[in-house]
């Protein structure tokens, strides 16, 4: 583990309490040199699905070796188990909920360790905020070099996260709405391996079936491709086909919200 | 002082306008080896006790030697104090108007400065930000190694903000909630001590009197030890008595606000 | 270039989306060193103005050599180009669309160069997110010592915003609020220079007339010189001239908005 290793921080905690606060202090104290990079602490209340969705988009551009904490985690004080999972360029701490599953599965996983070992605790363990007491102290002493292995057992039956994946059946792709961020942009589920599995590449125009309204666009390349207020298609930064409007808000335009349903067809 | 201190922000400036980052750009220009932490920019505005309970819940988790600094507020420019306290672990910087003194308080005061010396502030000093004119500055030069006795004279009458304690009446407990933080946890003013004093432990059931309605609840030690949705007791990581609904918003569920009183006794 | 240079940003993609995060992945990745201070992300989307005005408020308080990243960015994805502005004090990166130049100009403009050198992009660059994949890596390289020239050609035909200028006209100045912070405080676009013109200085009194309303107020040198919830004029501490109400909100009181126009006159 090189020095100066960079940790990020995902939650639902937001930035009006102090508890982003006490994570970042309690890292300090073990691991001074830290480099600490907030990717989101706006995640909506308990939603692990948009936690791993943001931190699987996020993690791509961080420096190999890289610590991401990630605490979504409606279970904590209960029995699922607290985990370090050892990915092919990162290193991943959090609930054993599929938070980090997203992410560390693109990236390949090598091992994943339950955190048993008290040594790397903050003592007393809350049973309300492992986030401060239990998993910021694991990530300030893998970034200090301790092994993923020295803090407890491997395990082998991580906990799968049942997202959505889109299904592709004749023409159709059939997917979902999964994130909708805050220019409306709307990303869905669908991959381009999936468009090209039904024949649709940039630059073709697909016809897209949101809430039961037919709409027909343009997979473009920039916002500005089409005029403004107008609707498109993109292959978002994120690897996901997104539905925008130029300098407008799809996610308004369409009246749509995350979960809902999209059907994708190639218009010829 | 050892190097690299972390310099810790609490105000009341939000995250929109651009005053946080001036005061931070004015700390880098006099220390630049500073670690920066937000402890939260989203207090209410001109509320001295929400700051001043924020503070002291965040300020145990940070390494000894941390400089902290809180602005909220309200008579800037007026004749209030620039004020220094040099505590146990910490040295603390703001105005004299009681912001700082609950942290300091808990960790033990060993002397105030004011802060009349020229030479370390911003000038010309605005009356209208001392956050970054005075404060800030003020911040990067203790960090740098500056004493505080430098900065000014000794005093030995702060002002002691008189937030509420809660009173032991018999059997009964009469506090108030502080707090009521992102996810809908009502924070109060009782600490353990006070129960013990009505002979409430971990554990046990206690009746709380909330806007005239009054409701049973058990102090369990985890959001998960009572079904989803249901109202539970707990003392939080802040060392206060809270109150939450597992998986819900108290606030709204005990139509609370910040500021009700609560009456809580033991249930035998 | 010294070491450890500050690199600040500023955008309209807020906080709860992890663009900002990428954008600090990027440059940790190609220049660890770097101390990075955010400005604001909550620039009004697609609002040009109100960031060009919040990073000259908030440029002249960082240190010597600091870069500049600022991504209100409408037209990314077409023809608008990317460049780096040299100026007296710091460097400045980002769309060729008027946001970089009230601060730039302020320092005084050395050189402009367009961003054009594909060796200092991450690639593939994506049309609809320059702010991580071109101005970032861009800042980062910079930061790290690369010369303005290397990025590509230098440009003599910048941008220049049509930002509404105050208008003397006789005893009268006819402007414009140009944005209203977190406390409600009007801030306008009229400058001491304007003032002095019709023979108003602080202390004076002043007659504005607001959306056909007429009040009259005094320039006060703190909040705290007038009583609570009555309206002053101030030299604000962005050297512009603001309207406040002393523990209230201004923006509130006069019902004003960004963009309203105002007109001032002395009261003799």
């Amino acid at each position: 583990m090189p020095s100066k290793t960079v940790i990020s921080l995902l939650s639902d905690f937001g930035l009006r309490d102090p508890y982003v606060a006490e994570m970042k202090a309690v890292i300090l104290s073990i691991y001074p040199e830290a480099r600490i990079v907030d990717i989101s602490h706006d995640i909506e209340k308990y939603n692990v699905r948009m936690g791993a969705f943001l931190l699987a988009q996020a993690a791509p551009y961080f420096p190999r070796g890289t610590v991401h904490v990630a605490v979504v985690d409606p279970g904590v004080g209960t029995k699922r188990r607290p985990i370090i999972i050892e990915a092919e360029r990162s290193l991943y701490v959090g609930p054993d909920n599929g938070v980090l599953m997203l992410s560390a599965q693109n990236e390949g996983i090598k091992h994943i360790h339950e955190i048993t070992n008290k040594k790397y605790m903050l003592r007393p363990v809350s049973r309300t905020f492992h986030g401060r007491d239990l998993f910021s102290p694991a990530a300030a002493y893998l970034a200090k070099g301790a092994s993923a292995s020295s803090f407890g057992p491997e395990i082998r039956d991580p906990v799968i996260p049942s997202f959505a994946y889109p299904m592709v059946q004749g023409e159709e792709i059939r997917g979902e709405v999964i994130h909708a961020d805050g220019f409306g942009n709307l990303i869905t589920n669908i991959t381009k391996k999936q468009l090209k599995a039904v024949g649709i590449e940039e630059g073709d125009s697909l016809q897209a079936v949101l809430k039961g309204t037919s709409v027909n666009m343009k997979i473009c390349s920039a916002y500005g491709d089409v005029p403004a207020k107008t609707p498109l298609a993109i292959m978002g930064g994120t690897g996901f086909l997104e539905f925008s409007v130029n300098q407008g808000d799809a996610a308004q335009s369409f009246k749509t919200r995350i979960g809902d349903n999209i059907i994708i067809k190639a218009r010829r």
